[in-house]
């Protein structure tokens, strides 16, 4: 169990509903995952109606939604896009997104300061995509952030924890979550990455694009658990030398 | 489920019974792991009496005895251990482990494929514990062994897949099943042996030295699981460009 | 040969002044090392007196100073400290280090690309030290930088290059000089920045601590020089399968 | 300068002859790289004739020729091939290379060995293409090896020192030269070997392919006197936390 604002979550895999072939496949990976809080592109919602196709398959108890700003190109489209988000999904959650940069979509560290700190004033609960800059999440904390969300490797990449060091300084120095969103490809990376300390992961493309989605969500949901267990668990140090699990002594010696 | 020789086992996961801090720790440990084959040394086994303590720990219906030849120097010191375990264990599935460097523990290939020849012809199950050599495996393959056991990285170091590379190749072309043993540090160096397409893998040491055996064995049990169920999804492609899962249309164009 | 602001460089290996033993031991490891633009920490030079024993053993005709700022914590400190320097050192060139934290040193975007703003404005040569962040660097340019200074890996922890991936980005989309700064431990990595197209490293604590700094820097001057010409060599592409370099077909076929 | 056998070196760099696109290409590039060994395999050889093209090109006081065996399935092709070499090329050295994998040209430890004990005892000195397998290494000096050649990663591959782990292991026991072979695909990588330990690296494909093989040969011809250079001047270590070499007392403190 961890809590993010004063809401608790049972799962610490958080998934997205992009990518996916149809809306039906959507909802069978999700409910695998045992996510309990989705991801879901403002743009891609109908904000005026009442019956969206995707909001449709995303009404499940336990799943809260958690709208993002995809699109959006500096913190003014971001505020806006916001307040928009919250009259029509009635919630004040945000997962803030701004990547002005077309071709490796990564996170602008100025516009999303700039937003969070406005929209923790506009009494939202922020989760903004970050690269994983250490001194970045310290200022978005003093910012009012509900948590902080370092990417692992690029959007859509697959690549897995490539930014481990400067993930492992965020984690140990964070007085919120931390939860480790963009490039997680494998069942491993998210265990890696709960192994390390994070509090959760945020994980899309890995599951959509993947054969089976609804196999792949329930691999990922395990997968964080087997990762969170061990941090727990404390794992061993490595070494550079061996040392070997059974005794060395010369069988035939005695 | 999977194979070795004639015999189906249902847990992929395959542990050892070195560096407990007592029988007790390592039967907890064990039982949590779900564990079916479990590698024990000879030398740490009383062969003349019934009533040794770590076997009496190791007595579970669902739990088979793997003997490890550790200790052992060449391929004729192997052979007389192996009949020795034959008559006192009365098992002839045998953890094939010859390792003459006291330093690294790296394994001899050219002993091991000697006494997988030896072995075999007198009827023994053999899983012989080497280096990640491709070349070795096939050789291995032509001389009866049952399966393979290549290393992650050295012995006790939990430096986890540095072999991946090599390990990728064996399992491409091997008619036996391959088992990753030696190195695998964490349940996410698990999860990725079994995403990457082993057969199995065998942990000692990462939950021998952790700060809770049990708990930790239990979440290598679920990564093993995790791994294996992401390799039969199909991980989807790595990629050097970012993709967007949500919609990169601008936010506010339309 | 490359240009920063309007200045030509014969050489692209940047060094720093920290760390060494003595005086006489860093001037020779800087000619060792042929760097024709070298950092200083505004803290450690007498910015009152005119015969400050560091400075006196930087007066070469082929060496520049590059004063950072090493100890400010925000913008408002580090346009303080430039106009000092500018003063006392008579040059309007400057590294821009601004890290708050204490503990990883890590640089702070938001009071660096503040900085730079008004540094540029005042005709400052600006060369600021940042995380790998890409869109940060293209922030930086609009704001008047004359170069960018991403990290590679943690000042000192001479762990190489662990954001290569975002540094690869950075390099392709720059306008600026891209220089990498920081983490390169060894002369391989220098080469490898080199290979995948910075414009040039900056080296300080991988020469000041190793057991033969003039050595070392020395080492470290041909690496750059290795790298930069295998860069434009061009590097042939890697591939995950094996291709032989020797003709294949048996040699007892024909 | 290093030795194998009695033959003293003054480059650490060998090269190939394979893959480049004519035999003036080659010839430039081998003199660029002032490699003294350098392999030519033996199917590529006229020898019966005196007037072989590659031959030609190979006439150089400061070069001696290292005929490879690539292209032999086993033990028995190499000694016949060996001798047949020894013969038409009038040298008793010898590249040692079996792999009878065809797809990822794999060596095979076991026919290597054997081969290595016969062509010592022959008269030849022998240096065999081995995957980076410690115990291995080991037992080809009690064979008579003149060096040993592990691999860093697949032959023509360009994924650089994979087996760095291993390779580590082989320099620290190894009485012999330790030659880095396969793989090794930009100047960065032979400098890393070299900081490691290694005595000296074998280049074939990065130089052919590449772009520019003249300029590459000689970027990797700097590269090697620069990992070397390192190696003797001893490299600091890596930490994981950040130490500044800048101080760090603030700025307006005093």
């Amino acid at each position: 169990m961890f809590t993010i604002a004063d809401k608790v979550f049972g799962s610490r895999l958080l998934t997205g509903t992009g990518k996916f072939n149809s809306a039906g496949q959507m909802e069978a990976a999700l409910l695998a995952s045992g996510s309990e809080l989705v991801t879901v592109a403002l743009k891609r919602v109908d904000l005026k109606g009442q019956d969206d196709d995707i909001l449709s398959h995303l009404r499940h108890s336990h799943i809260s939604l958690l709208p993002n700003t995809s699109g959006v190109r500096n913190a003014k489209e971001a505020v806006f896009a916001a307040q928009l988000a919250r009259e029509a999904l009635e919630t004040n959650w945000l997962k803030l997104e701004i990547h002005p940069d077309p071709k490796y979509l990564m996170p602008d560290p100025i516009e999303t300061l700039k937003a969070t700190e406005e929209l923790a004033k506009l009494g939202f609960i922020v989760l903004p995509y970050i690269h994983a800059d250490p001194v970045l999440c310290k200022r978005l904390e003093d910012a009012g952030t509900a948590a902080v969300m370092p990417l692992g490797s690029a959007i859509g990449s697959n690549k897995g924890l490539k930014t481990i060091d400067f993930l492992e300084m965020i984690i140990s120095q964070s007085n919120v979550p931390v939860i480790i969103d963009a490039g997680i490809g494998a069942p491993s990376d998210a265990a890696k990455a709960m192994e390390i300390g994070a509090d959760a992961v945020l994980v899309n493309t890995a599951i959509a694009v993947s054969g089976d989605p609804a196999r792949m969500a329930e691999a990922f949901k395990i997968a964080v658990i087997a990762g969170r267990m061990a941090f727990e668990a404390k794992l061993g140090s490595i070494s550079s030398l061996a040392a070997a699990s059974s005794p060395l002594t010369s069988f035939l010696d005695d």
